[in-house]
């Protein structure tokens, strides 16, 4: 399990040539971290009396938060699972024209399997930085440039997550079924990276309003 | 140590309401795991005939990223150890004129020494964007989505540790070094920004040119 492993061992096998983790599981990895940030945030707003009117609200938000942390953490090792038999296909022979039918077939089922689970990683990237969005009004100030963190690390885990699949919708030979992925992921492209940054903006903007 | 903490150690604390590791850490963990990406297309380039030309220039890239990785997983536990003293700080009792003046002369102090460690992780985090930039070019095309999944993150970091600078200029009473600090953070955010958006974007047409 890859997120048994400690920080700096996951760094360092990631860095390394083993075909996982890759660039989907981190996506995932950094979504947590990003998720984490804005319960930390939750939990110093809870008991606090200054926002009482959203004791509440801030419940509801850490109980969605924590199951989207652990939903990430889950695909961390997800995408390891789905990218093994995808690497692997990479690598069969395409000497003969039975060869290569067969190799054609099996990436076409792997690059399929191999999709959704970016997919899967941008809608609770999308979800987590939702959740951002109530923390930026209803969450402690003292603790507002964690959620402008938060926020942006889940709009580098969906827009990380998104090359997953557009790396394997490009190879597949079905093409209605890629394109209909592809715009599943601009969907949520579209969606998230407004709301992130309009939400990273104004809080930029409030640390700034010194000057 | 923080970062020998396994990643599913690290979002539980990160989440939880104890001062450290706060926003800043988590920026050097993603600028890490950024980089990290960066590593392994370098790895993955190292030793490929297709690549030849490009084998002394990968080699020095995986140096200095090796570097910026370790660097950014030190930062992790320096911003604890940075932000432990401010939270304290704002502990401070401030009933008489004597608490008062004691409370901000060292709040002053650590703001101070609290702004360094986010500014060397946007210093680090630009770094490796930089990095990024001759791996998009140089780096083996089969792992090309990594190098703008790495990048997206290395911005992310970048900003995200922007924020626990402004937090911090925002309290300080000497404005003048507060706006130079600010000064020094805008101009990194100008610099890495566009180039990690330039970068990333270029990827993301290749990935979709298929349509």
């Amino acid at each position: 399990m890859f997120t048994e492993k400690t920080c700096k061992e996951f760094i360092s096998v990631l860095s390394s040539k083993d075909p996982v983790p890759g660039g989907g599981g981190a996506s995932a990895l950094v979504g947590a971290v990003g998720m984490a940030l804005g319960s930390m945030v939750g939990n110093l707003t809870l008991g606090k009396k200054k926002y009482e009117s959203y004791q509440e609200d801030i419940k509801a938000i850490l109980q969605k938060a924590a199951k989207i942390q652990e939903e990430l953490i889950l695909l961390v090792e997800k995408d390891a699972e789905v990218f093994e038999p995808l690497s692997k296909a990479y690598g069969l022979p395409k000497n003969t024209e039975e060869e290569k039918a067969k190799r054609e077939e099996i990436m076409e089922k792997t690059l399929k399997d191999a999709s959704q689970v970016p997919l899967e990683i941008m809608k609770k990237s999308l979800e987590a930085i939702e959740l951002h969005e109530e923390l930026s009004v209803k969450g402690t100030k003292i603790a507002i440039s964690d959620v402008g963190v938060g926020v942006a690390f889940c709009k580098a885990a969906l827009l990380g997550a998104s090359l997953n699949v557009f790396i394997n919708t490009k190879f597949m030979k079905d093409r209605e079924y890629a394109k209909k992925l592809n715009r599943e992921a601009e969907d949520m492209i579209i969606k998230g990276t407004e709301k992130a940054d309009r939400i990273y903006y104004a809080i930029e903007v409030q640390l700034k309003n010194k000057e």
